[in-house]
């Protein structure tokens, strides 16, 4: 068995969900485990990563709809708005998706179901440099 | 320190939690690791892995309740209702709980707390056959 | 590679975010592994774990507050009630929350990013007894 570890760099454009699937495909072909298990960590409170439904783009922006309508941008209650009205929510977001992910690792690749697909969800509405440390542990 | 791995196949017969932690268990027995980590993953997005009390069931009817009342079906301001009304609550309960878990193993045995069950949460309404794939990595 | 194992216990105060990431720093030092995984899990199902911003308090404060009005103590509808009316509020936050974690470790170090805490979440308003089994495992 071995640890491979390495980090990815993403740019958030905007608030919203970018699939990374392809991206973290290559960097568990690059670690050479045939059989284990795929860690993604995101090193930030605002941005955070998911596994939903890869195929229709409404089902994200169903998403988003729920979290707008859910997490209040600009709640007067919240005391934390020193980054404006998505500094909060951004947190909240995070809370309530991931902060990690762990994907198995099956003859050399990601064993995603069918529809699955993972996509880091950005929570502030300005462009951000994201990290993402991938480790991926196995035979 | 090695890995194994399965995949194991449950009906889910309607909407609702159903107790896996008997099958879990078995798993972990036949992958011969006695000190390590059990890992969950459902192939889906419209079915989740949970944690939670194992001794009342109301405590899974009040998780219900409130995922009912806080994820509605057929919002009319969801885009995607291709397959009814519980297409899209169903992706954001999935979103709201855990599509895996990460339970640890300790002396050959899954080490959960007295009041701790592991769950199938079902968010469609019909049947359906869903896949968990389980690796467990130890010594 | 090798997995390292122990359990650590926290006495929650009351309702509210404790920080936990001195001990979980101190834990991986112990396990003397450079590059892997450090994984949390809380053998409860009225706290959780989190990870969040970790300079201003106010951040937890907002999340309880969003806790609080979203996840409603005592709703008349719920049926679990046997404890009080933080008993099922406590199970619900749990499920919103995260009953494990897992953090990178590199160079010996848990690989957080510069705002990032590990945060026990206590749901209940009593004083409480809580363990969290901790696992490490890398090379």
């Amino acid at each position: 068995m071995k640890t491979w570890q390495t980090t990815l760099t993403f740019d958030s454009p905007r608030r919203g969900t970018f699939n990374i699937t392809e991206e973290i495909c290559r960097a568990v072909a690059q670690s050479g485990v045939t059989t284990g298990l795929c860690h993604l960590f995101i090193q930030h409170t605002s941005a955070s990563l998911i596994i939903t439904e890869n195929a229709d783009p409404s089902v994200r922006r169903d998403i988003e709809y729920w979290m707008r309508k859910n997490v209040l941008d600009g709640d007067p209650n919240y005391e934390h708005n020193y980054e404006g009205d998505d500094d909060m929510s951004g947190h909240i977001r995070t809370l309530l998706t991931e902060t990690s992910l762990m994907v198995p690792v099956t003859s050399g690749r990601l064993n995603l179901g069918t529809w699955q697909g993972i996509f880091l969800y950005e929570h502030r509405t300005g462009r951000f440099r994201r990290k993402v440390v991938v480790t991926v542990q196995g035979e």
